[in-house]
């Protein structure tokens, strides 16, 4: 596949300088380009970094000195992201309703989406306009999916959710699955059934293997533009502001509050019914107990201010032994001291 | 759906005071509730509470005065669980082996069980009573599955693996897969393989896209009455108790013990061939390296008991840049006295 | 099954003393073994463990007096794992291409695979000798999948993916799912289009539910002979050596980079853009946020040297309480001291 970098050109809203029918076929990094290949360059030395980078044509901010075809943007980086969408089209669309799918009776499906083989559509399921359901994948009883969303293969949706529109959840992910709560009645863990939804906002992306787990009562909801990565636990009754990043990993308890633009490094874990501001920064691996009111970066379990905790750290690692040897040479000296008194 | 509150005190087994006939529609929040909702209350201020929240109908453990329904019984929360059920009555249920799935010969299938479409049944497996496998599920030769389990979409079984009765495996959990050892054999990792199995005993509740591996000899074993979390991952040869909750992201590695009770805060780590007492009480993101013989809260990577770890994490946070000021104070104090001797 | 003690000394090139008409059913544990069970013993006291043993037959390094049958041969836990493969045949073959599998025109199938019922083949995907495709599996456009792979249930392959000879790809694993990448353009998160591929070595294993995330631009790497665990993170653009060991629930962020024979204990994280060191070991649970070139043992979040990190954490659970006291007392002395003078 190879796109002339005119049309690209034109896709990126990009002044183009040099030759308009150059034939590009794919996008890179600076550093292996080839001359049939497009890099990006971002902020300084771009006159030396255009000089040095071996591609055919770059996205950069400003004009410098090359033979090389050049396209000027604002944003070089969402350029190039959206230089990449080019080369990234589905090719494989089949739009209609394979007959190896199980349509229960009762779905509705608008004719543009595709439904392909081994797809269950259970009764009550709308799907709506372009829709893609790759194989494998379960809608359960009156779910909701709106327009320009894509389930990639085994993806599996319970009952009541509803989807909004072009949100993206990747192979394999468990929405609406029940939560993990149970009542010790004396001899068992007594399961309490779990009679909530999910819904998931417009422009959310779910990752992977994750699982997004069903209200016990009421909903647990993921706010409109989250991205969410591979292997995350969404607890029941959680409710996740707009535009949060949650890194692969993280695990949430049950009922927790995330505010809007909040960022979760990978493998964190947060403790039921916390709450999280809007704006959080929470570090890999950290461990949140408590309320979070700040927006300064956290780190550690429990977590605290990161500069903190690497100033702790810093010291247990080198300073404390030290420490121990200084408190027991003041210990004899002090002895020593009192006894030349 | 709606249903009177009528049958749901029958249900309960509750005394009924108020309207026989009021129609509730769901389950609620006492905050949230509307006429046509019933709550729970626990414990104390019952009066107040009920007061205080809009629903029509209250579970509650003693009689107070309102003009609103009550439900008087022992324990609210598991009045509460029992009520839930009633609302989450699984409707979408079909017996019988659907034309779409694919039964090996020597299958056996209860007429009472249900399969759906692009389920694997192969040969040996005995499906009993009432059992439900949801699309995309597959089942191994030999693996038994006793009367009413669940196993929901893409759930995997393999071979020779048991199921106990009243079993819940949510979707997309992996139950046999092979365990992860290797024998370095001077080039590379040569795979032991894996020739044991799994028994899951009753009652037991396995999260989505959990993974449970199979034995290297001998079996892995989950006790009776155990609810494990999405995302955990068992280890081959692990044996767990009964009655024992695993949370969210928990790891086990290999050859674990795990006695009755226990209970693993999520994301906790247990490495090979560690014992846990039962009743044994581990933090969340705790990692265990050692024999665990109390049932006193652990915590911290070794884990250490809850409230050394909380002391010593306090000190570390404010007063150890504290101390290290007081040592200098100290020694220059020190080396003052020394001086005027 | 069973087969006789002859034909396993055979396959394991082993010395046979005793009954070679003796029938083996199972491997076992030295512990709990039948006289129709083989087992080994490693190292010393072989005699005393010969003597001791339930077993039928002993897979050991030296004759020793016994009436049991032996099996003599150099490294014994090498010979078990042989002995082990010999019990694992997969007996469950059926060549071909059921015909309720979904093969797009254009996918290229050697007639010694198997492709089992709801397996989706899509065009220009070609799959090489004696592959299993297991129900369920997913196989995107132009992926190359080698000789005597074999992909267990439900595992996704994503398009231009490659798959060495003899990988095995357990359950669910994700193989080539988009890279967790976006750039915000003021109002959201705007994805990065994610159009590299992965490239899976010869004999490497992937554990159950993992995910291997394919790379923005360019190649995400596994090399020959690793072994991941289940519930493993890959990011995009990693590049792992060969014959590394990842264990279960480990999270690598993107642009890693991770030398030959490099080991990763369970549920370890490593930060983005990291380059570990080949033979690098790295503790469980732990965090590496910088470049490691050490091959010593690695723990702790930020990771430190094992030997450091539990002398810390020796000195912190028992030593730092005692310190703030022994400061205390300090002070004070020093303070009448002082006064004194």
């Amino acid at each position: 596949m190879s796109i002339t970098i005119e049309k690209i050109a034109s896709h990126l809203n990009a002044k183009l300088i040099g030759d308009p029918k150059l034939s590009i076929e794919s996008i890179s990094s600076v550093e292996n380009a080839t001359k049939q290949q497009l890099v990006f360059i971002e902020a300084k030395d771009i006159q030396s970094k255009v000089d040095k980078t071996t591609a055919g044509a770059v996205i950069c901010q400003q004009e410098v000195k090359t033979s090389k075809t050049l396209l000027i943007v604002k944003n070089p980086r969402i350029a190039f992201a959206k230089a990449l969408e080019l080369f990234d089209r589905p090719k494989d669309i089949k739009q209609g309703i394979d007959e190896k799918a199980w349509v229960e009776k009762g779905a509705e499906v608008d004719p543009s989406a595709t439904v392909y083989p081994f797809v269950t559509l259970r009764s009550g399921a709308k799907i709506g306009k372009n829709v893609i359901l790759y194989p494998g994948v379960y809608v359960g009883q009156n779910v909701k999916i709106q327009d320009d969303a894509i389930l990639f293969p085994n993806v599996t949706v319970f009952k009541n959710t509803h989807i909004g529109k072009r949100v993206l959840i990747h192979a394999g992910a468990r929405i609406g699955d029940d939560g993990f709560g149970y009542v010790w009645n004396g001899s068992q863990h007594y399961k309490i059934p779990q009679v909530g939804n999910v819904v998931i906002e417009d422009d959310v992306e779910i990752g992977a293997n994750a699982a997004v787990d069903r209200a016990t009562t009421g909903t647990t909801k993921v706010g409109q533009g989250t991205k969410i990565d591979n292997l995350v636990q969404i607890g029941h009754n959680d409710q996740i502001g707009k535009h949060c990043i949650i890194c692969g990993q993280v695990g949430l308890a049950g009922s927790v509050n995330i505010g809007d633009g909040a960022m979760l490094g990978g493998q964190a874990g947060v403790a039921d019914h916390v709450n999280i501001a809007p704006g959080a920064r929470v570090g890999a691996q950290s461990g949140i107990i408590q309320d979070i009111k700040t927006q300064k970066p956290l780190f550690g379990t429990p977590a605290t201010e990161a500069s903190n905790f690497f100033k702790s750290h810093l010291i247990i690692s080198k300073k404390l032994p030290e420490m121990r040897k200084e408190l027991l040479r003041l210990r004899k000296e002090v002895e020593e001291l009192k006894k030349n008194k």
